[in-house]
């Protein structure tokens, strides 16, 4: 049998984390809260394609050669100096790292640190893509929950102490995915004062950071940093356009080594095109004025999310309301499957979807939460979907109580 | 210390096969037979700006949205076909993964495969790219050597029968890197009834096989695949561009299902822009005919290097007469390590280069050949620095030389 020969990370019996989250509806009133996209009705495609004919231009057959393995100096230049003015991160661009995306920036992190059975902590819930990444490495996970500022640090440090071989921490400090919680400052630095006491990496995982709704961006985790543990990684996905495919990670030198090793052998480079036709974009745009667009828009998706919430939901539900990014998180009853909810009745008499919220746990051991992302849905849709969405969590909490 | 966090992979104590290849030469007069770059000033520039504008003008902000983790199945479809009728390939776009140049594909496979300490075949020498994606994974290698028409099969299978556990066999039929061999048409066949009686997997990396100067392509080992064994990867980045980072690969049903596992967790999917562009430019241009223009000039360039070969060095070398691809590969008297011979000798005093042949053994435990790369250079720099090359190589035989 040829599933014989697959590696252990493979393994087809064991899905992945990724693989199964968005439903397939045909029904033409489907309406999807599940995938996290930006809305391409946002996308600058004249400027971006303006920057394409600008970068071809400029620097002809030689754009089309292989690269530099770290990605484009010049854009480099531009993401170091952004999270300088935004995170309050002093970097150059020698210690930035463009990748595929910021799931390759995660990945390389996991591959340049993990061995099997590595420990690893992360916040409950937490990043679907990450734990697809981790679970490559084969760690051995330990969840410490989230409070409305981040991180509970008195679990962390409990859990430190009782496994002191914890090498990596992973969280998301801003508008976290999925529960759209910011962690604090006080708690960012506190935090790099544990990895420090406690020997273990950060890996900061912050896509959202510019899309606060209300707020400028706080500093980073990794402005914190003083001894080189922390790995900030970013994307251009959300706040300019996914297929681009370019996120970007900050590290220092004994992590910046290592990562460029594990870099080469996986891809050798990013795409040389995009780069460059992102910074020749970034040269005659302003990214900030862009990201105000895209904060207007976003800001009124999400209030009306969180207002649809509030009409449509039993008060059996608890949701959250978030100050940036894009996703809701739902949390039900004790004895509700949302997994099962979705597969059995939401989806085939509702047609509406999310992504139930056992996704998001590393044992998946939780059942009774869901994921709502508002990105790419208008107002009104919006309301449409909750209100749908509503009628059936109202049904089956009145269902599953029991009569007194 | 940060260094103790890294996983086993990327222990800085160990070079990456693929670091230290190319070394940097100030001085004006510096030739590079190291780098194995396509010629640039081939690469058809305008075509495919063209092709990027077209993209874009057909599918609008969509086209940056999140796409699909196999890739454009346009270009797939257009891929599967190409490998039909030059390969005798029967697959379809289902079956075809678009990956960050062939590099990526390597590395998936690997990843896919291998557990630490997994057994796997390679032909000695082979290429330094997939020695790093396979090194990522920690297998335990053994090298089986080449012969004019290929891989030894007859030492495969002593091998295979000494480990029966081996569950890979990595092999470039097609111009070999570094060699330049092909693996003649009956080998491909007996290679996969290996596979079928052994119970392994055929990694056949074929980035060169359009690139033949006299010949058309001859048909893929993943031809005579019966049970899905086989896996083929190629790439555009030496028939097209390498900026466009597009490499992919076929594969079927449980291998296939294993790749795409990896693959979402590695990066989720490459970069829908260029995907969409090439496949625009494959349909309003003919690559065969760009292909010939290729073959056209590799031919004259390859056909200098061996000239000069024949003109510069000593009897004492072999080298080979490679009938496409990029790379001649020379062999020296046994008592010639000519990676100390590089360093200390040839690049500071002739200021020429190449890649010494130990990167090209698992075992780094062979140490008098070398790679010589012509697909960069005109006849008259490939003539002056074989020349100036010959004179070193002479006289580093001439002094090793006992004196009878």
């Amino acid at each position: 049998m040829l599933k014989d020969l697959l590696a252990t990370r493979a393994n087809p019996d064991v899905p992945s984390a990724l693989s199964g989250l968005f439903t397939q509806d045909a029904d033409p009133s489907a309406i999807s809260f599940a995938a996290g996209s930006p809305n391409e009705s946002l996308f600058p495609v004249a400027a971006v394609q303006r920057a394409f004919n600008t970068a071809i231009a400029k620097q002809g057959a030689h754009l089309f050669q292989y690269q530099n393995p770290q990605g484009n100096p010049a854009l480099r230049a531009k993401l170091a100096a952004r999270i300088g003015k935004w995170g309050q991160v002093t970097t150059t661009a020698e210690h930035v790292v463009l990748t595929v995306g910021g799931q390759q920036a995660i990945e390389l992190v996991a591959k340049a640190l993990l061995n099997p059975g590595d420990e690893v902590a992360v916040e409950v819930p937490t990043y679907v893509g990450a734990l697809a990444a981790l679970d490559l490495y084969q760690p051995t996970y330990y969840g410490v929950g989230l409070q409305s500022d981040g991180i509970d640090l008195d679990v962390l440090e409990t859990t430190l102490k009782r496994h002191p071989g914890i090498k990596l921490l992973y969280t998301v400090p801003d508008f976290h995915n999925p529960t759209g919680i910011t962690m604090s400052v006080a708690k960012r630095e506190q935090l790099v004062a544990l990895a420090n006491r406690y020997d273990f990496i950060i890996l900061e995982d912050s896509p959202y950071r510019d899309l606060g709704y209300e707020q400028t961006p706080l500093p980073a985790i990794k402005s914190f940093d003083t001894e080189g543990r922390v790995v900030f990684v970013s994307s251009l996905s959300k706040i300019l356009m996914p297929a681009l495919r370019t996120g970007w990670l900050v590290a220092d030198d004994t992590l910046l080594a290592a990562i460029m090793k594990v870099r080469l052998a996986s891809d050798l480079e990013a795409t040389g095109v995009t780069h460059a036709a992102i910074d020749a974009y970034l040269t005659t745009n302003d990214l900030d004025a862009h990201v105000d667009v895209l904060k207007d828009h976003y800001r009124v998706q999400c209030a009306a999310m969180v207002a649809a919430l509030g009409k449509y939901f039993p008060d059996e539900a608890t949701f959250t309301t978030p100050a940036g990014g894009f996703f809701d998180w739902v949390t039900l009853p004790k004895d509700i499957d949302t997994g099962a909810l979705l597969r059995e009745q939401i989806s085939p008499t509702a047609h509406v979807s999310y992504v139930p919220g056992t996704n998001f746990y590393p044992n998946r051991d939780v059942h009774n939460s869901l994921r709502l992302c508002f990105s790419g849905l208008t107002p009104t849709v919006i309301d449409a979907g909750i209100h749908r969405l509503g009628d059936q969590v109202k049904a089956a909490v009145h269902e599953a109580k029991p009569v007194v």
